[in-house]
């Protein structure tokens, strides 16, 4: 995971930025030490500040503004180069300093269409979707048998001689919690399940989306691969889906299943940071900076990752 | 909307119909008048029956086998043959009478390749479904601006200018009630909606989905054409694609849309309604006729409409 950091040292610097990531922000500060105690100036200033976010909707207007005017953003993407230009234009109407691009290089992959389907024993279609940064299937896609295992656990503990030529489904489901414990727990299959597929020998890798909904929507997010293992296609199954794959397998019957992926990577392109400034008046050598990410996976349009998190930003600023 | 009643005439007749409808089910039956004191003995059966139902898996299972064995099967697909199939299956394997399949001649509409989105103000895909009986579109799609109305009422009362050529947008949004109260007021939009806008010389019709949701998955249903009306392509948003399309209307800028639907008629295929029975003892000239309808729509595998409706209904018999 690569992120993008100004080179700017200016006085109070907010930054803008563009990562390449989708689920990193970051924020550096200087918070008030909460021993110290608070003048009442301050409060003041602090309590007039709240009560003007939360009757504004400058907030909302920026997340509207990002996704609608906008839309999905993928790294690479039209959708991308679409959202440098809405952070310069947006940084400047709200009255920033110094706004300005600079360039950096990112991945740029791209979905491509994609499908799946149970052949037997009992035919149906599946909604699923590649995870962000998988290989494509070979064009026609590829067909083999399904085996399940509960966890990314289980799968390394799995006799190779079971895994050969298969499709692996990673079936763990994500418990709701409130403190996203759950999603902590049922992720590692994600980013970790091809590679530990691949070293049986897999030829696919599926899982069950990460998340608690019970829709028809599957999930991407990014996975990655090991040096020096073979890159299998992975995707995820829409929870239904999941449900509707481990029920054939539960009938003990071989399950036949075809993967169609177009993802592929296309060369490396040019992307930016959109950085502007606030001055600083009383200490120039300190600095602030808060960042969000602009890129956004394509299968959304970004809302809560992460235009929530631009316009949180640009709201503290 | 057609519906296939058996000939049968045989005491306690116990009929699995396949009905067109994916709303409708059959019910009917001579219900014990509240006001009749119920005897202890036929107290104690009732109480053993509905023991035997909340701890047995059978209804269940009923509903698991029609969803995962045969999946999505609307009328005239390969999904409703295999229904048939199984329903003749499963009603023998329950101990069933006189199990048979009566032939019935179904519409077979399919519906193909779907696709739509947005080209102006600002471009983005869109995830939309062809509503249940839609024509297609031109192949290669049609392009037009949309207008929006807020209800099927507000669109009756437009002036025709505005929605010649245009694609129309009906955006009303089902209300979450506890009593459907919300679906009814809703779902005219879907049946009535295609020929409302034909007749202002509307080019398409495009509605929020009928559903409380906020995932990406837009829902079918059937429309109807009105006799002597133009047939206009007609589909759902899925909810937040209903709101990206609103919030870009909102700009005040013409908003251009191309859609692309698949959907078609065939020929009219062979269907069967499936029967069984329960031949009476002590009232043979009575009947007790019970039904639901095998089909369903093509979106999910019809767990609630209606492979629920025909568990109960096995479970009750």
């Amino acid at each position: 995971m690569r992120t993008f950091l100004p080179a700017s040292r200016r006085p109070l610097t907010l930054s803008l930025l563009f990562l390449l990531s989708t689920s990193t922000a970051v924020c550096l500060g200087q918070a008030a030490s909460s021993e110290v105690p608070v003048p009442a100036e301050v409060r003041s200033q602090a309590e007039a500040l709240q009560r003007s976010a939360l009757e504004g909707t400058r907030a909302y207007d920026v997340v509207r503004s990002l996704t609608v005017e906008v839309g999905p953003r993928l790294a690479g993407s039209p959708g991308d180069k679409a959202a440098v230009e809405w952070g310069l234009r947006t940084l400047k109407e709200l009255g920033f300093s110094n706004v300005r691009a600079e360039k950096v290089t990112v991945p740029h992959w791209e979905r491509g269409e994609e499908s799946g389907a149970i052949l037997a024993p009992y035919p149906q279609p599946v909604v699923l979707a590649a995870l962000g940064g998988s290989v494509g299937t070979p064009e026609g896609g590829l067909e083999a048998e399904v085996i399940e295992v509960p966890s990314l656990d289980a799968l390394s503990a799995l006799d190779p001689a079971r895994a050969q030529g298969k499709i692996v489904f990673i079936s763990t489901r994500m418990e709701r919690t409130k403190d996203g414990s759950g999603y902590g727990r049922a992720v590692g299959m994600r980013g970790r399940g091809p590679s530990a597929a691949a070293k049986l020998g897999a030829v696919a890798l599926l899982i069950r989306s990460v998340g608690t909904d019970n829709y028809r929507t599957p999930h991407t997010g990014a996975t990655r691969y090991e040096e020096g293992v073979a890159k299998i296609p992975a995707a995820a199954l829409s929870n239904p889906d999941a449900d509707l794959l481990s029920a054939q397998i539960a009938t003990g019957k071989p399950v036949r299943f075809r993967l169609r992926l177009g993802a592929r990577y296309l060369p490396d392109a040019e992307s930016a940071n959109v950085i502007g400034e606030i001055p600083g008046r009383e200490k120039p050598e300190e600095i602030v900076l808060l960042g969000c990410h602009l890129d956004s996976w394509d299968l959304g349009t970004g809302a809560v990752d992460d235009a929530a998190g631009c316009a949180i930003m640009m709201e503290a600023a």
